[in-house]
């Protein structure tokens, strides 16, 4: 075991609080919560903008599919209430990285209001800034993209309950942030959010 | 809507990989998670702990009851299959929070061998580095603590299967650090913590 060398130093026992956060990483923790349907271009708007963030000294994290789908909610299924529980536990998560410092992106379809409210009303009792942005594209544009094959899958039966053929998508009623994913290159969308982050104050302590 | 003002910058739409994580934290994520008995010390140590390593300019952040059992884990009771759920989440979270490059401390009971192999098991699937902490007390030392009188309803039988009183702990058989509460300060313990991640390169890039 090592021996304490560290002898010439105050210690605290009280928690660190959000002021000392934001002044250690120069920026304010907050939640960038992307929605749209399949295909429209969320996670690489996400990766975009947090790659870009980084590389200007803040520490963004994104949260999708690939980290939390096979890890946190492996034990979720596609069943209404686990659709449910599955948001629910992304909006937590996503809480106690913004509460840390994070400026964190989700990247999921969240494709119900009631269930996007939620996780902004988890914010809203933390106190912690919440950010929905809205990446719109018609299920036309997104069928034509469709990288992954799952609209053809969808659209032969494949598979059930696939939002934007046959579950739907609510669309937002006030998001923050709108990126019209026809319109805007993922690296031009990415720099929406960015400019959005900066003129709010969020990368700065 | 913001206008995109930020033209003059190049863009990438690849993951921010661990070593860049690094370079801007100057340090490398990590899961330090701390088991012991009720009243043991664990939370105090880790959040003295937390508070030194943010005075030094480190991000560090500490998962426990108290953020985790309000929030992602309210849906949780205690029942064996609950006990080992909770266990689960707070493992893939604190993955989570590792790989994003943060010093992350868990502060549980965690008091079976199998869901702490099982944290560890999941780190290592995501080539991330787990240090457990054994903070060791002896259940007559916790009880003559016993800030919350916890021990004391455990024994009056108000609280079932309380650990060191009607359920069992298994002590850590090869866990990193040991620190033994009855001959340790909070903040020596701290010491030792920190002096163990900076002898393992934990607090450079």
């Amino acid at each position: 075991m090592a021996k304490q060398v560290a002898t010439n130093i105050t210690w605290h026992e009280g928690h660190v609080d959000r002021a000392m956060r934001n002044k250690l990483l120069k920026q304010r923790g907050v939640t960038i919560w992307f929605t749209g349907l399949p295909s429209s271009g969320k996670s690489t708007i996400a990766f975009t903008l947090e790659h870009a963030l980084v590389e200007r000294g803040h520490l963004a994290y994104v949260l999708d599919g690939d980290n939390i789908r096979h890890g946190l909610n492996k034990n979720l299924g596609f069943s209404p209430e686990d659709r449910n529980e599955n948001i629910r536990r992304i909006g937590e998560v996503a809480k106690l990285f913004a509460d840390a410092g994070v400026l964190t992106c989700t990247s999921f379809i969240s494709p119900y209001r009631a269930d996007r409210d939620q996780a902004r009303k988890i914010h809203a009792a933390a106190e912690l800034p919440f950010i929905e942005v809205f990446v719109k594209a018609s299920v036309d544009l997104c069928e034509q993209r469709d990288p992954k094959g799952l609209y053809k899958k969808a659209r032969a039966g494949e598979l059930k309950e696939f939002t934007g053929v046959s579950a739907p998508y609510e669309e937002p009623l006030q998001p923050e942030v709108v990126l019209d994913s026809g319109e805007l290159s993922p690296q031009q969308a990415a720099g929406v959010v960015l400019d959005y982050l900066n003129t709010k104050g969020f990368l700065h302590a």
